[in-house]
């Protein structure tokens, strides 16, 4: 199958650092190339892929200090992969809503991943005049805040990894992660006060981005002289597997509707229990008494860091291999492809 | 003819208070319609038109301040106007390069009217990418930074103005008129220190928008405690040209590539010479000599604020007439779609 990706422009694909989505469209790509699908990945010129690729910009936006409008690299790209639209059997968006009124242009099927949050209100009346487009979501409490709309979901596909790069861990570092950005809805502060009242160690690796600076230094930055807490800092992706793997839980308090959250599986991966409040994706990531717990409270969150050494490491990671790895994703994709290709009904 | 125009949805169309573009696409639907075409206008739903309004959002985005994402209901325009674009003899867009990419997908001609600067440097790539797209400037001087790409420039379009509404002034209020916006670039600071070299009264009629709240402050206030300068503030529509017609002269000292330069034309209608820095389209707009000066410095700034009763104001009037009036502006924009809509080819 001829399949065109439209990659965001910010991150290369795979990204240096962060970037959540750029990451899973390069494990999705990657895997339809080994399976013999031809692939055209359109992403910034320094991304590194099997797939041919088509490239708006040279750089990545987000490396380009100087870019001041990332609308229009974006706009070459659509143009880009549309006006070759009938070069390809299927074009799978991972740009929101931008690609919208081009699928109704071209006759070559489209879909349409979307990787963020739904429930911003202005998304509605968009929604609304898209309601025909072929999208999937990445957890089902993400299209909930839509789901008066009557849209057209083919479905959920929950991401997946390449799990022969996440080596089971043994727990064995005595000490529970926070992993990923210190912002406000991400609940350090819940983080560190469930640490302190259970009496665990907790290692913070952390970026601070410049626009959570303030937020960082008042509210967090006075909490970490504590023996029991350890602010790292930021770390690479192969620190960041063994500091997974080492930890006897993951952390993840998170106050705000995530849409799938990516390190929770890579958490699973890493054979590492999660603990997370149960906002967004995370009751269908997590399932309570097997592979975390879900905790609403302080109270909670300090009762769930008391009891993960009771779960079963080897269970988790069992549970990653059977429902977040790279070749479950592919084949949800290739069947969502299916699907659309052959003019199936809606469902 | 069938003629869709796609305006901007940050004011309605015409615009309560400022809104360039918005006012001159209103001036162009109306008279366009008065001719016998059959013009759609995809604007805010607050706008009023003669022409058939479709309306992407119930209100223009300026006045509605929880709107966090303004591309939303641009994205939802741009499909509405392109799923029907069989519907239209041709398509007319005033929203920048948002809708280039549509041009190629539909088989219904396109032009794209610039309103804004194009010397960005981001703009370099993406305007090669659209090399063939028809493209029309508001000056000469706007298409200069991009002359090397040979883009396909269909024509220079000046902007009109319903001529009736202005009467033409006297000029006898004793005062040099600075109108429109207190920002850098708008050359405030200068136009005070000539006026007080020149020892003529400077009214300023301008609004100071947040972002450039702190260089009024800063900057031009501690300027305007000097009898002979008299700062009034923002104006409405009625008020402006009675501002426009007392006035001796409209001082405009820019400082940056300004495209067109609306408050210039009035002026003009209005009977009012203009002393200008010949910045951008400036020296396209004004005759020096017989609608204005133009004046680069302070000493010439100071020097032709001296010599303005020397001009002929039934003269600047009469040039506004025969160059900027929006019958002129629609028989301009009318030539360019007989061009377009026949196919002739590219000159």
């Amino acid at each position: 199958m001829r399949v065109a990706h439209i990659a965001p422009l910010y991150e290369r694909v795979p990204p240096m650092l962060y970037g959540g989505t750029e990451r899973i469209v390069s494990y999705l790509v990657e895997e339809q190339v080994r399976r013999g699908h031809q692939v055209t990945l359109f992403a910034s010129g320094d991304s590194r892929s099997a797939a041919d690729i088509v490239a708006p910009v040279p750089r990545a936006l987000r490396l380009d200090a100087g870019h001041s409008d990332p609308l229009a690299p974006h706009v070459v790209e659509l143009a880009q992969v549309f006006e070759q639209a009938d070069d390809f059997d299927l074009i799978h968006s991972h740009v929101d809503y931008l690609a919208f009124p081009f699928s109704r242009l071209v006759t070559t099927p489209t879909v349409h991943t979307l990787h963020g949050r739904l429930d911003l209100p202005h998304l509605r009346p968009l929604m609304l005049h898209f309601a025909d487009i072929p999208l999937v979501s990445i957890s089902n409490a993400q299209r909930r805040p839509l789901e008066q709309l009557e849209l057209n979901w083919t479905a959920t596909v929950y991401h997946g990894l390449p799990l022969d790069f996440y080596a089971p861990g043994r727990g064995d570092g005595k000490y529970v992660a926070f992993l990923g950005r210190i912002a406000p809805e991400k609940g350090p502060g819940l983080a560190i006060a469930a640490a302190k009242a259970a009496g665990v160690r907790l290692k913070i690796a952390a970026k601070v981005d410049p626009v959570d600076r303030a937020y960082f230094e008042s509210e967090i930055e006075p909490l970490l002289a504590d023996p029991l807490i350890d602010y790292v800092g930021e770390i690479g992706e192969a620190d960041k597997r063994r500091f997974l793997g080492e930890a006897m839980a993951l952390l993840f308090p998170i106050d705000w509707p995530e849409p799938f959250g990516l390190v929770m599986i890579e958490a699973l991966a890493c054979g590492t229990p999660v603990v997370a409040r149960p906002c967004g994706s995370v009751p269908e990531i997590i399932t309570p008494g097997r592979t975390g717990f879900l905790a609403d409270t302080l109270d909670e969150i300090v009762q769930a860091l008391r009891s993960v050494d009771r779960l079963d490491r080897a269970q988790c990671r069992r549970e990653a291999e059977r429902r977040f790895g790279v070749e479950r994703m592919v084949d949800d994709y290739d069947a969502v492809y299916e699907s659309l290709a052959t003019g199936a009904p809606r469902t």
